[in-house]
């Protein structure tokens, strides 16, 4: 598990001195990570927030300042044996062939769709990349999240028997609420659709859409039959959402600059 | 003067009832938009917020859903006779062809170079685009950052002997405190350059960057010769964010889908 943290503290002017006042008697009172174990992480991030959230401190970060970013796969919820988005996709494949049978007779369709998951396993990148444009874009926004809202309320891990949101890791979490307690804004940043973790994350996470950076692709505005403007997802990457797409992202969706000596790695 | 303004109320969970109860009882003694004329505009304006952020009304918005997004060139500063940040491209070529003596041979940069106003209104779009090239990316993020911020500071608008900054409309400016007082969170979504517009949108409008959805362009992960990294700014355009382009922006940067009742334009 991969617990990756920055804080960005660029100049802002605005103070809500009294989001600290209101918050600090509380967190003195309980443990705010209560399922960490006592040791140098836990101890890291408590000594973080307290420096960088009480007044007077060297750190001291003003709150309008503090923003948190939380890579997801790995990091928030599960992402072995599989990508929880590719299984999101490999699981639309039968439906995308139901609506285009001529699918079902090229590969990399055919062989999702005999089941083999040996052969599965064995599907090139390009394959991969093949079934993800297919069943992420070329629908509607609207389309889509609605998709993705039923499958996640529908879908379950096949070893835990449980939805994929309820795989997620508890002393993250907690991490989150505690930051949110102090103060911080928190966001995800994610090699992950930006579209699909979009569907789930506040109610997952407590995360709201536009706090969620991730793969991107263009849409196209246009007018639906009656009228109605709506936006079609492009198979045309804006942002690939990994390695140095994340600083990248991060410019991009939020443009602060990292504070360095802030960095929980 | 185009007033723009959508209002963006997907489904969220969260509701931040205190910020209403706190916020309702200042609003009521005191005329929120002090330079509006009272007509229409004002009276749609008033009854907007009064109904969105009245507990029990059909139209009431809880307040985590509530964001507003504006125009910038035209809506909340000066656009005439020239959009600020073509002005300041303009001026930076001269400092561009300190650095780069060939440019001063070479057109658009020579007529540029050449002060003929005249010669300057008549280049072409592919001309404009060239200089618009040439002074926004190539350079690091933090120095784009540095140059903008101290042109921001220094510059004039030639016939208001005014820094830019200052030629905001006052009735914009109420109408985003008012809004803000209310519990929305005010966005720009402005063809300008995104990184432009986030070097002054707090100080002048109270908008944080992460708040700022502009045309934006790609930039580049790399590391400096003391082994930081820093971003590049490539002239690659990720997002044109005029017309069509808007709601894409409003897409990719917010991810939530306009209310269609509550547009006023």
């Amino acid at each position: 598990m991969r617990n990756t943290m920055s804080l960005f503290t660029l100049a802002r002017s605005l103070v809500l001195g009294t989001l600290i006042v209101l918050g600090a008697p509380a967190q003195a009172q309980t443990d705010p990570l209560p399922s960490w174990n006592d040791g140098a992480a836990k101890k890291a991030i408590i000594e973080f927030v307290q420096t960088t959230t009480t007044q007077g401190s060297p750190k001291f970060v003003p709150p309008a300042e503090r923003i948190a970013t939380f890579d997801q796969d790995g990091t928030l919820w599960v992402e072995h044996p599989m990508y929880s988005q590719v299984m999101y996709c490999l699981e639309r494949v039968p439906t995308l062939a139901k609506a285009k049978p001529e699918l079902a007779k090229v590969e990399p369709f055919k062989t999702v769709l005999s089941g083999n998951l040996e052969a599965i396993a064995k599907l090139s990148l390009k394959d991969l990349e093949n079934i993800l444009a297919a069943t992420l874009t070329g629908m509607s926004v609207d389309e889509f999240n609605a998709e993705v809202k039923k499958w996640v309320a529908e879908a379950k891990d096949p070893r835990w028997k449980r939805p994929y949101t309820e795989l997620t890791y508890l002393p993250m979490q907690e991490v989150l609420k505690y930051l949110r307690a102090n103060g911080y804004n928190t966001y995800i940043v994610t090699g992950g659709g930006q579209d699909f973790v979009r569907v789930y994350s506040e109610q997952t996470y407590g995360i709201p859409p536009e706090q969620v950076v991730g793969t991107a692709g263009g849409t196209k505005y246009g007018y639906g039959k009656d009228g109605k403007p709506f936006l079609t997802k492009e198979p045309k990457l804006l942002l690939n959402d990994n390695n140095a797409g994340k600083p990248e992202g991060i410019h991009l969706m939020i443009g602060r600059r990292p504070h360095p000596p802030y960095c929980l790695t």
